[in-house]
């Protein structure tokens, strides 16, 4: 099976190439009756797009999103729905030189061992145009989530050597969108930017993290024992590209602490069920338990640099690639967006499929 | 849907409580014709079981797996295979006493939330029991990728604070089943045991990480964009009982690097195609390059202590957990089997997968 | 991917052959609560079981149903229900004469051209044996199903030339469990029980017709365009051993009809809608309309007959094929049950599969 | 989960409504490197169009598909491969009158129950246009048979009271095209035209049944136990508009017959094995065998007439449907393509499930 659908039952399927007239999605799944705002689609798509600061690539795609279907009077009408997005800003003189050389650490050569060709004009599905898509298919599962009260947002916590410590229930989370690295802490948002010029300066690209909250999610999401809600995000995770990494709640430093250290004593509030501490990252056995999800994704650099770098060809013959180009210095601040949006598809997919079970687990009882 | 199935092609549906009679799993969609080495099975679930040392839990579970289905004569038929393990040691006694208290940061409160019962002996599917089917399941796909010359070996690489910084490159790995706790140093592997030791005698739990390593996978296997090989690999680490986290080759540290320092140069060796560095962990664009797949996989302590802990139950009343029964202080080293299990299972699916479209591919050339 | 999975939310996976210890079933995705009434699942297996009367194969097998797992003190949990039904009567010798002859019409060619091998003791996975794991699952979605006021009953319409051509409507249906042959109009069946002892006594066999009537099911199950409720009725059934046709409402006849006869005029009776006539069959646009839903299944003649074929082995040397053993002369009184079984299952199915998206429907009007 | 997607691995989703801007699909799964012929796409467009005689609708659709991803330089590239038809003659002024009233026997009804709406403007997803976007998938799935040599065709056999009663061996099937009915027999066909004029004079419509043949399918298609060749052909036949039966090889007559006269003798042709009769439909155990597979699909008359019709509306009043609008009197001529797209899916995807596991099982003999 290709790989080009996400979900069971709220699901994606993405498409298209840079070097086509759109990219775009569908999605099959989600219910009818839903009020599709599509300034917020719209504004999801502004978060996401290249040129949008200083700081990120100068390719410019309008990124404007058209429904293709699904959709009647402004509301779902439980068909699939398609979104197109036009590829405004192709330039594929840009790649030419490319050609049959495989870039260090893109996915050249693997595209070409796997399906038998070179795409010569730098992308195609390997693309993060594709992520576009994402970010659309994502806004409509979030204007589903509100509807159930659930919020889904992302912020910066690492550029480099700078990294944002304070964990997010200490953070004015409201000023991640105010500066262009989108670090919720101004003053190390700054060192970011700095730093992200000086690199972009040297014709270089630096990793990141990124740290993502959901709040609001009810008790009972994740369906073990393979499909638990933290292992579909960190699939989807995995899956944006530039991606290395996945920790939920307390992560990797959990594996150098103590079981007496690490429980989360349940209390009871009023009617609610809470815990005191949250190591478990609002996720136990795999199925939430009503308390804040958080996680970190960690990204590499972007692998196209402003210099030469040696490689070979598809004859296997040593070469040059030359640095040309527009790319992202950091990828970090242009991916908060997709983050969120896979973490709202797969909190929306595992929504529904709860409720498949819970509504008829109601009539036992 | 419910979750208990893994995989597209080679596809495992595990089954079974610690209460029933039996645990086991259905392997649906391995190739025909596959010899079936029944030890070898049995050497894996040796590996897992429970009891094999001092420094795991003495529950005795025989672990013997029974091929109910779909071998004959010592070979796969291309029918369902069945793989069924009694469960002898059951001893429900031991977790009469929690009955309706929740434990912390295990998954009775959530399988309460959502399933509106609440197992009275200690475990039901959230139980690590569960991972024993996988093992099986592993041990089958294990044997399909050596015909095809791809091996699997995972290792305890952290235990609390006790880490193994040299990358497996540099290690003897070898080593790491010569020890109780699958550590590859023998230096390190000793102050491991030593601390589990002390946190037992505590009646306390430690964390640690695993390190995985595939060798021999060709190129080509992955799905773009979604089933990334890395990103099923991470979701099927990510399933496994008290992971919190997943990183492939530069991991969560590509997020300090530099473009220019990460990227891995191609290089021809004779025929083939490799990278000078193997910072991309084999993987590029989701797809596997031909070089060494390496990750690593961190697991909480386990969250069953002995020693008394506040809790509520299901009446939102305070009550006391009391420190009983018998579990591991540290669960890395049994875990070392699973984690090689889950990866086998990825391979293996994402071989037949790209076997699928392959053959296919290859008459069009 | 192998095909041994049936159904998207309430999902069955069957396993053995005749010749190993079990055979059996998953249900992965059951709701937790359901009260499981074993007497009634075992009744089911009683009609289905061989050797029940002098029309049907002389065969022993006990068919106890066993539960393996997912079930606690009489009710579902939400893990997978495991059920095993032991293989009592195995008797290998039968078939032993066949080892490598095809026999005519029956899957030993094709079982050997896909998988390599020549089961030698009759027939594996395409044996009549495996529809016993499907009336043990049916049995649990009839149980579901009634907690939603569905009821599914199935009857013999057909044996060789004995046609009951009344509609379901003007039959008394209680009638159908009252004799042999599982015909509800007692004079025919009659006459179809003595033909099939005609038949049997010239070593021959000979096909029928089974109507299916689905009563209680609410509007809006089936999801267009493809997982129309019909077509996956329609899969289901000829998923069934001998199935050779299929159809729902007015069926090939409506071939020869016109609109203005064949249109079902709605009217409202009460608070509810209906139709006046029911050529739809209960479906329309592949949703459930309300109305009763009914379908006719057609069965071939068994292929083993007690008569020598001549025929071709694996060396594609002519051979004979001499009749043996024990075997169904008619297959469709006992195949009711299993009919019965697989609408059961595909109901439940689409039942969850509309839940999950009214539930959320409902939030937004 | 919705049902907008058909497949496994060859795997297509449609998408669109009349009212929008357009129709279309995604396949996902077509190996790299299939040359796509443009023309033939178109072509196989053509043969499904309205407007095209003066036997069916004359509403006009120039039906052009455009590829939007997934080809490159003529071939496909192994991404998603989406084909979009633009709606040009939408007129939903013709459906206005319709608004709140149920049409008798279409889908009103139950879309209304299901999804809380009431499409306006003629169909939404239940409008016939969807199969524009099958025709499209099919031709490419044509495209990928044809270089195995796999060949599908599909003629007119019933309309209303006009049967062609010969089986298609002895049929001149390259006559089918040659005229407006698509029935290979000219003298029946020219009855059946003249039918259809009658029928639609008097603003009725009529039903018809549809013959399909498969040639040169390699033996060992198909997934037992469910996933059966000829029942995936059927769930895939039903999914099609006004389709109520489905039958393959000898079909319900087979009900009416003995097993000694049912029987297919196998026999070896040079290295052949083949069968003398071919009642089995070239399916058993659900597995191809290399003989030609046939199969029937029964239509029903199209529900919109050219008369008025009393209903009831939304608010369960009575009300009066009047006949207008451009619709087919029969449908069957138009449908030819439609099930010859349908089964070019089914077996597609069918050869590469057989390839996945098939590549493997050589590696172990």
């Amino acid at each position: 099976m290709a790989g080009n659908t996400f979900g069971v039952l709220f699901r994606v399927t993405t498409f298209g190439e840079s070097h086509g007239p759109s990219i775009g999605c569908i999605i099959d799944g989600c219910p009818a009756g839903l009020v599709i705002d599509e300034d917020f689609i719209q504004r999801e798509m502004i978060r996401r797009r290249p040129g949008q600061s200083a700081i990120v690539t100068q390719r410019r795609e309008a990124d404007i999103v058209r429904i293709y279907s699904g959709v009647f009077e402004g509301r779902t009408t439980g068909a699939p729905i398609t979104l197109l997005i036009a590829n405004e800003d192709q330039r594929p003189r840009d790649y030419e030189h490319l050609s049959d050389a495989f870039r260090p650490s893109h996915a050249d050569y693997t595209y070409w061992a796997k399906y038998g060709h070179r795409d010569p004009r730098g992308g195609g599905r390997s693309s993060a145009r594709e992520t576009a898509a994402r970010v659309a298919a994502g806004a409509v599962a979030k204007l589903l989530l509100r509807q159930y009260g659930i919020e889904i947002q992302a912020y910066v916590s690492q550029v480099g050597p700078w990294i944002l410590e304070k964990p997010y229930t200490e953070l004015n989370l409201s000023l991640a969108e105010t500066n262009e690295v989108r670090c919720p802490d101004p003053a190390i948002a700054e060192q970011m930017i700095h730093f992200i010029h000086q690199v972009r300066e040297r014709g270089d690209t630096v990793g990141g993290v990124i740290t993502g909250i959901i709040r609001g999610c009810p008790p009972g999401l994740g369906e073990p024992v393979f499909d638990k809600l933290h292992a579909d995000l960190g699939k989807a995770m995995l899956s944006i590209n530039a991606v290395k990494g996945f920790e939920y709640g307390s992560g990797f430093a959990s594996a150098a602490m103590l079981g007496s250290q690490h429980n989360d004593a349940f209390i009871a509030e009023g009617d609610q069920i809470r815990t005191q501490t949250n190591y478990s990252g609002g996720i136990q056995g795999g199925i939430s338990n009503g308390m804040d999800i958080y996680f970190r994704v960690a990204f590499k650099p972007v692998a196209t640099l402003l210099r030469d770098q040696p490689t070979i060809n598809t004859a296997k013959a040593p070469t040059i690639i030359q640095g040309r180009g527009r790319h992202d210095p950091c990828v970090v601040p242009r991916a908060v967006p997709i983050v969120e949006a896979m973490a709202a598809l797969v909190v929306a997919d595992h929504l529904l499929r709860a409720k498949a079970l819970q509504s008829a687990n109601s009539l036992h009882r």
